[in-house]
């Protein structure tokens, strides 16, 4: 029942000191998930032993390069290991008419199904669910259209009191309890509550993705209260004017925006080739967020209780 | 006056054990040169250093995507770098369009000029010349359209013999006799003939690049007796019928090939993930060719003298 994140590239659009561009992986419930897909991801998801051959949906931000050039090399290598199940893949438009030209220009034809999800920038909408969670999307301030992706776990199964639980109790009732239903008898009368044989579920965890934006109050609404937000942080704000122009984030601005979202821990990264160490940016954070942490390649953020 | 090779990638379609896909960085009397621009190129040559922002020329062989994938994140690095040098791109029909529908989708234009040279794949032919190197095409047996580059530098100047050389000589005579001829008066009688005050030049060196191919005889005329053959060995002579099935070599091969165009030296990549360790494709190739070594990233062939 785990929900962890694996950073796979922290690096702006310009990679330096062996940072990877942007893309992470993501495991919840068993489900594998690719946020964004930079150049060498794959190469990133072999070095760190990731089970890459599982992930069956991928979310692009944007077709910034940098947020997708990886993407291609990905789908030859899947297609080399005779991949066959569907992979999903939700982008805006413009991502399919780029796979299908490189595809025809290596006379090449996937052996799986692709099946493209165009994103619209704007509003927020749910473009993936299934019963153990919700994928949507932010919509973030950026030259080109740009999604951020809030990641929710729906409600967990209650969990049973062993110690509580009578004898008799058939697989069909423990399940009944586990969805929070109490035991009934023929006629409907309860005979346990369900708070006398369970006891609270898991926590349900939330993860914000925003890729690439100017700092934006518009989306504080969505984010609030995430257990974690990934928030860039290309410049620090000595770089202001800088991160203005080309509606990226400071360190200050990210930790600026979890604080106004009150969420448990912020991530920062897309970090500019300018900065080869990155303490300052992560000092810059904390003096706003304290919580804070840098997202480091290889690192990987486990929310199971 | 050196002529270096630098190897960027050695991995052959399905990158494995953090070895990167077909790419080489040239240096040939200051002039830079990419070959192939595999996925990750650009992190290759920063993380070796290598001055690739001084790239003139790109020649790709083919459009599988292990051979160019890394084209375009590299473009968008030099642009994010202010370049504003031309640069020439040779490639088969097709990278122009992939290019163009990525710069597109991303509302980017380059800041300096692209310019694309179209190759045909047969017969062989020169695609760059200046006036110390030619570039000229190896039609090589694939799946798709594929081709290799013999680069020849041509004869150097001779060198001056100081301790001959008289005194009152002009820089305009010295020039002309490292050209190779004689010192006239001005009646057009030869005051020194050209051997008096000159040494022979230096060697001119030539490279065969063979990315992805069959073993071709008919390839052989064309890389005689160059001085450093790279051919492809994605597979041992235990997978010949894999490699058959492909149109790749096997390290035998590849070797087979050196050893019948009298080569001085055969360099062999573009290694099967299936092979982590690479010792038994060198034992291989060097039952046959003696003079082999392995492909090996960040190792430089330096055929200064």
């Amino acid at each position: 029942m785990s929900f962890s994140i694996t950073i796979l590239g922290s690096s702006g659009a310009l990679p330096a000191y062996n940072r990877f561009p942007s893309s992470q992986f993501l495991t919840i419930q068993n489900r594998h998930f690719l946020i964004d897909c930079g150049e060498g991801s794959q190469m990133q998801l072999m070095r760190f032993n990731l089970p890459y051959h599982k992930i069956n949906h991928i979310f692009i931000s944007h077709l910034h390069g940098d947020h997708y050039l990886g993407l291609m090399g990905l789908l030859f290598s899947l297609q080399l290991q005779r991949r066959t199940n569907d992979l999903h893949l939700y982008s805006h438009r413009g991502l399919d008419e780029i796979i299908t030209l490189q595809l025809k220009h290596a006379r090449s034809a996937l052996n799986f199904n692709l099946i493209f999800h165009e994103i619209d920038s704007s509003p927020s909408q749910i473009i993936f669910e299934d019963d153990v969670l919700s994928v949507e999307t932010i919509p973030l301030r950026h030259k080109i259209p740009c999604v951020g992706f809030l990641i929710k776990e729906k409600s967990k199964p209650r969990k049973i009191n062993k110690e509580k639980l009578p004898k008799n109790i058939s697989l069909q009732q423990i399940a009944s309890l586990k969805l929070g239903h109490e035991i009934r008898d023929e006629n409907g009368n309860v005979l346990f509550t369900n708070k006398q044989l369970t006891l609270p579920p898991k926590k349900s965890w939330s993860y914000a993705y925003c890729s690439d934006t100017a700092p934006d109050q518009s989306i504080l609404s969505i984010i609030k209260k995430v257990d974690v937000l990934y928030h860039e942080s290309t410049f620090m704000e000595s770089e202001k004017e800088k991160a203005l122009e080309t509606l990226h984030s400071t360190a200050r601005q990210a930790a600026a925006q979890a604080k106004a979202a009150s969420v448990g821990k912020l991530l920062i990264g897309h970090f500019s080739a300018r900065y080869r160490d990155l303490e300052p940016l992560l000092v810059e954070a904390q003096s706003v967020f304290q919580n804070t942490s840098l997202a480091i390649e290889g690192e990987t953020i486990d929310l199971d209780e």
